[in-house]
């Protein structure tokens, strides 16, 4: 397929580079910041860089919108597309009837919404290996939909149909179990190293902690730690080293009254 | 050297065995609930399981309390043990000080306190790999303090002297870095099922943010998500989702701030 790229940032980096891998053309790749457009295409075959948002004449007939939510609305807006051209969000948040609203207001010519969302945190400079990550899809018709298909199952093995509403609460989940977690891991980190300790000695736990919940029928199954056993002396001896920082005392005592919930 | 646990727990289950498999002789293990001493016993050669606390007679050099921290007290209280043996505790947040306060109390022969703390989730049933596990190692003297250096290094390539307030502040860190993130696995799984989600869909990405945050300089380098990029709209979308559960829309809310007042 002929594809457009509407975003340049890491979300786009990743996925132009391997739409060219699976043997397809990337035409263009804007941004609002035309530097940011140069930077991506360079990677690319012959992908024209651009901050013109008129693809009247292009040849495009896939445009992947790669852009944060808020930009979205604002991009559409000021979008030409050529006729019979399929757009696509990759966000985890954005319902599919927003796309086809905007597109109802602000394109002048036939034009299909989809959604491709990789379920996978994306960082520009980190390799990513597309074969595993999910990749849900979703159209607003059949033949949208199995082009979409066939795209995803080039990238990746792990291709699912998901509607908005389920990749919703599928972004929401993988907040929980993705945003979090890492932001813990740095917590962890900082508290550690205000008394020299390295952050290293908790790699062999965290670790042995993932590969057991992953394991498990649930994770609920292997979880440990004084919460779990309503042991309130080994809270408070952690809360007292928390006295100067209110903000993460708050966070261990709700999250500690979460897992008591859970369990007690 | 000669051993007894007291306690039958998680960790007397797997650091018995371990002691064996380096040559220690384990005499004893008492439990409150018999029952408890004889299924540990019968994983050992030649244990004897009790549950009377008059080790007066008992040839054992080191005792091993593994038991929650509530229980150690009341069990020192009752303990009675030969002249010079060595009683260490597991525990990552009870202070060495307590346990020589307890002795000095309810001993009636010298008997030196020490501790070792293996900074590892440990649950009955599933394999430990004791080899890679830091231990962590704190005695009231040199010669106690060598005495466990060498058992330790016999168990594990991860051996450290680590005073009582290190030792609580890295069992602090790994409730953040460890039994947070569980749980928070464990609600995304739930989140998921009560919309016949399948969490398998997570796990890729949980795999490669563990993977992305333990290989960066720190975790908060590869921070995603709504929070980190201030995005309000995608965080008010997960929040109505969570509508009729308040205590995990309260759990969102916090990490998500502690999140933005981090990067924004």
């Amino acid at each position: 397929m002929k594809i457009v790229f509407l975003g340049a940032g890491n979300v786009a980096h990743h996925l132009a580079r391997e739409c060219e891998n699976a043997g397809h053309e990337i035409l263009a790749v804007y941004s609002r910041k035309k530097i940011h457009a140069d930077e991506l295409a360079e990677l690319l075959s012959g992908a024209m860089p651009t901050d013109q948002l008129d693809f009247s004449e292009s040849e495009g007939q896939l445009f992947f919108l790669t852009l944060s939510d808020d930009a979205i609305d604002e991009v559409v807006a000021r979008l030409v597309l050529p006729e019979e051209a399929l757009l696509v969000h990759t966000s985890g948040a954005k319902p599919l009837d927003d796309l086809r609203k905007l597109l109802t207001i602000y394109s002048d010519v036939p034009v299909k919404a989809g959604v491709l969302y990789p379920l996978q945190s994306i960082s520009r400079k980190i390799e990513l290996v597309w074969k595993g990550v999910p990749l849900c899809i979703e159209a607003e018709d059949e033949e949208a939909e199995s082009q979409l298909i066939d795209l995803a199952r080039q990238i990746s093995e792990e291709v699912y149909l998901v509607n908005s509403e389920e990749r919703l609460r599928l972004h929401m989940a993988a907040v929980f179990a993705n945003n979090f977690p890492n932001h813990l891991w740095a917590i962890a980190k900082e508290l550690l190293e205000q008394q020299n300790l390295e952050f290293d000695l908790l790699k062999p736990i965290i670790k042995e902690t993932l590969r057991k919940a992953l394991e498990a029928d649930h994770p609920a199954d292997v979880q440990t730690g004084p919460a779990r056993r309503g042991d309130q002396g080994t809270m408070s001896r952690h809360l007292s080293l928390l006295e100067d920082e209110p903000h993460l005392a708050r966070i261990y005592q709700i999250l500690s009254e979460s897992i008591m919930r859970w369990y007690l």
